[in-house]
């Protein structure tokens, strides 16, 4: 927790591609924090075209966590990041398929999005520790 | 600085509107910090076809901030919001100019994006007062 | 009807933020008018495929209402105009409200698309009176 | 200028493709005017920045022209139509080419947005026929 | 270099209105495959979630289709083809179609997917003898 | 029939992520042939008003290829794959950044796009061969 709050007190993440130089897994996190709570407003309803909406929303919110996570993964981590955190690369293509068709998207269970934030995660705490060395 | 460490720890905007309940105006000075680093990163350039690319980019970031501020100002502050806060609609309404052609989007000094993101930090503050309320 | 005829044939939004200087209510009233539209053509449908295209286009259809009153919130209305009508800000609040999560996206009543009209219609007098001052 | 003043009384397009049943001109040579009232605002400008921009906008309002018409040519006209006026197609094709990359996309000459503005005024008078027959 | 051969021998669409130059009838035709196979899927399901988002993707990939054809229609295709191929306007009109409301978008028939492919076919048929030409 | 076999053989990529199980590198290596030869028309070119339009429609054209290719990444290739082809992920890693701001978003040298389209061609052929597997 104490480590949440120092981590999110920084740089944050526009998809500038510029290149800007402004990164943060945050916006990753939090598309993925909607995903979860859209799949709880789902559990406690029972309106049909509620849920029509909020498997569409998902689907958006869902989407928005793979591009992040892609622009991380190719903008921000570079070639010694690689080499020092040899797990990143299977790291970061299971995280977007937690937020693909066989996860968060095709699923209204909370436990897809729990795993999806496990993952996301790991990918922030190694992100800090490269922005700290 | 110490109220920032403690205000980025807790919901983060996700533009949803399905509502999922969460937001943040980090979102709005996240866009608002890219926009000032592009207009940086372009006073020391004097590459024509770098400065198009920051011009184009700098357009969409400008963009992104006056969408995070209209969600905020519509889809997060109620009716009681605007009786405690009666200067809150000119701050947005002073915001969203200041993110557009007459602001951010139409100029390449760094003072505008200063403006802009003091406006955000009004904004916020008072954000932040109604989620301890 | 002969307020409508006059109304409507001057200038048009255009979204530029260039700034291009066109603007005019009817883009968010148009836009209103299909949500309306949608809603009774649901009332009228009993397949459920139908019924889920109508709420996904509902959705698009009230954040274009969303966005066009923004954008003539922001872009066109300027400080005079807000100290000569103290209510805009209000009005333009409660309209975009009506078209969201709370209003024509959270419903097939038809009663919310009528509200929405409403308040647009008030903003479009108001800009019609700034357009002859 | 009469004409102008009952054409756009009526219905007013909004692309649901649900469909909704609402279509109208207006909407293309609105996104006309827009361009034509860029290309003015760059003749009367010397700001490099600024014709980045306006550029830019042009692109995209020229591409929303394209898209509007494209949208009457097959959601709202039918083979009836098609018979009954022969040199629609044509027009329509000639309209849509003049938005693009070899009309007001490609150049900042006010002509071709006035000859795009003629053609749409051609395919509105076709419109507004078909409406009242 | 014998397996680019048989994978993709040619032209392909690119839609960039520069002009790029880069056309291909396959880029509707893709669309129009991932449609059917929408549709495919849907029949061998009973989850009305995982219908929604069919339903969902089967819209956007039908607007895609619409687009690339309207695209080939204006940006490709010139006055000499539609001198030569005089039923070039009637095929695009009814090819667009079918991936509307009244096609593809409207129904989870298998049949009306397999209308619009035969369709995108005549066109490539024709498309291909003008590259030859 | 033999002239769509030349044409086109195989499956090519729609990104559904419902799954539609369409997949082909082509969609990708099509945006980086676009990018070539807008890099190309801007070499003949001195135009300055052209060379923004290029500027901005190879940022979007980029923008693609990236997408096509992370697509193919997270939705295509699964774990065995990855350990059949355990030089996949760094292919992909240097492919996704040779199409961004150190790649063909920030330059107009021809050789960038070659440089992609190589990178492209080796991922089409691993592709290809997990197909045939």
């Amino acid at each position: 927790m104490l480590a949440r709050l120092f981590a999110r007190t920084v740089d944050v993440h526009a998809h500038c591609d510029l290149p800007c130089g402004v990164y943060d897994p945050a916006q990753a996190r939090i598309e993925a924090e909607s995903v979860k709570a859209i799949i709880a407003k789902v559990a406690d309803s029972d309106d049909p075209d509620f849920r029509t909406r909020a498997v569409l929303i998902k689907e958006q919110r869902s989407e928005l966590v793979k591009h992040h996570l892609w622009v991380l993964w190719t903008d921000y981590f570079k070639p010694p990041h690689f080499e020092k955190y040899p797990q990143l690369h299977t790291l970061f293509n299971e995280a977007t398929k937690l937020a693909g068709a066989s996860g968060t998207k095709g699923t209204m269970d909370a436990d897809a999005a729990d795993q999806l934030l496990a993952k996301i995660a790991e990918i922030s705490e190694i992100f800090w520790e490269t922005k700290k060395a």
